[in-house]
């Protein structure tokens, strides 16, 4: 056995040399989805840095740290939160059980299709929506409610599933940073347990990894058998100065890169970017209005403007959808 | 590079062919520091079926979540929590800044040693030295604080440094879970950012697989700089009842194995080992009065009663600190 124990470095040293080519080829190959230009070149230049052992950017595996926003940032928000057409949908799900939904607001206005009145609800009218269709069941209920709305409901616009309305070049960004020893997250203004049940498969993130809103939740015995259950009341809101804490809060580090699309992320990116040695800060700039939508200051959802002003001095790349982007969603590749 | 690309497999094989034998060999001395018998047997029993593929107890790697309370169950909490004698320190190093506290309870019994009037003051008194001693200042001062004083403070008995103060048993678990797929998580009722600076380092856990209790933190402005401040208002007990929901809000699916020491690790024990499939249940029984402490339905700190009286008819095993372990702290292997 000695003999045996002698000869792994000599074939390890073999098994790398040969390996070698196949895996530069491989490495030729990431972020496929961009086109050439300042941003990936950005990005690529980042991460040659924190990865080069003995370069003085050289951060250890541990401390590779990146935080994408969701909604707008790694799937579309148009032409709403797609958290708030699942509300909808499940309004009028369970409408026959609420006779009293039909003349009182905002229910009224979901289930007569009638817009106006819903966005004049604001974030008073949202939150009775998110209470009303996100609450009063178990956490393994709820979460099936969310598979089974996922597999079947479709985008008005694309027609398709909305975990297809992801971005490419985002799940290209993801896998790429992955592959260099980076641990991505999802920081989200949205439902942590209405995304959980698909960013694993769709995104390549564990449920382990999303931090988002949430509601309160109690244990209970049913039965002998323990479950938690969701209240209508709320948690934690991971949005704006909440992004910052959220990460405090899950990772209890602070990352090195930060991916977000609005204003909701501007503290996000500037705690993260404000760290010490190297960092990175993105923003998707919503700027195709025929392959997906543009959008910016005076947009209601995914507001981008003073974020949009900070990216100028902080250092920030700002991605241009239309320039910077060969494909926005994965269908348009074939 | 076509003859070099059908060699890799070739090379590959020759490897593992003669890594094999090393491999099996440090299989060998899984859990050194447990003694032979029931506790071990059954660990290693549920680790084989776990991951024998094709077998009936199969669980993916990505399901394999082990969560381990901290008190009494990873490190010692006598004479009394370790947190406690910090925050007790810490009331002391910052009472000249405060001589209200010469007067005012509960700080006056800490600055006279005076345990008795201390113990008295129930959870309100604790709950004003925590807010006292641990709110104030940002995250990264507070980490600081606690570093320092996990470098510089000793253990009043062992008269060493608390994080010495370690299981060597459940370090040996702790890795063999790992080694075997796992993604080890503590889940304390302590201060989630009382522990973070140590875990890594100490017990191999990374800071974003910590949970545990916690206060509010605010997000402000300093100078141009963005920083995190810890405020006195308590955002989350990761305690009984709570633990469940703790791993249900940062972990989003539930554990297969959970190990506590005390009725405050009953409900996430029930939770965990009610899930579908195998399951683990551990609880470590302070029975060890030369070694470490014993004691468990009438102690106040880390009582262990209804856990005890349920772990017979759930199947959960029941650690004998005394009979199963050849060693209690690292310190006592040489």
């Amino acid at each position: 056995m000695k003999d045996r124990k002698k000869m792994v470095p000599i074939v390890l040293g073999l098994l790398f040399y040969l390996a070698l080519p196949v895996q530069l080829q491989a490495m030729d190959d990431h972020l496929p989805s961009w086109n050439d230009g300042h941003s990936k070149q950005a990005i690529v230049a980042f991460v040659g840095a924190v990865t080069e052992k003995g370069g003085a950017g050289y951060v250890h595996p541990a401390e590779r740290i990146a935080v994408f926003d969701n909604d707008g940032t790694l799937w579309s928000e148009k032409p709403a939160y797609f958290q708030l057409l699942f509300a909808i949908d499940r309004i009028k799900a369970l409408a026959p059980q609420h006779p009293e939904w039909k003349t009182q607001q905002p229910f009224k206005a979901v289930l007569e299709n009638d817009i106006k009145t819903l966005a004049a609800s604001g974030e008073k009218g949202l939150i009775e929506l998110v209470m009303a269709s996100h609450t009063g069941m178990t956490t393994d209920e709820f979460e099936q409610i969310v598979t089974d709305w996922l597999a079947t409901a479709k985008h008005p616009k694309f027609k398709r599933p909305y975990t297809e309305l992801v971005y490419q070049p985002m799940l290209d960004m993801l896998q790429y940073l992955r592959d260099n020893g980076f641990k991505t997250f999802i920081v989200s203004g949205g439902g942590i347990e209405f995304m959980r049940p698909f960013t694993e498969k769709v995104y390549g993130i564990p449920p382990e990894q999303v931090i988002g809103s949430s509601i309160k939740t109690k244990f209970e015995m049913r039965n002998g058998r323990p479950v938690l259950v969701r209240e209508p009341e709320i948690f934690f809101i991971d949005d704006k100065a909440g992004k910052p804490v959220g990460i405090q809060k899950f990772i209890g580090r602070r990352p090195i890169a930060a991916f977000g699309n609005s204003d909701g992320d501007l503290q996000m990116l500037q705690w993260t970017t404000a760290g010490k040695g190297k960092r990175f800060g993105l923003i998707v700039h919503h700027t195709d209005s025929e392959r997906e939508w543009a959008y910016d200051r005076k947009s209601h959802v995914g507001r981008l403007s003073e974020a949009l002003d900070q990216a100028q001095t902080k250092g920030w790349v700002v991605v241009d959808m239309k320039r910077d982007w060969k494909v926005i969603y994965p269908f348009q590749r074939e």
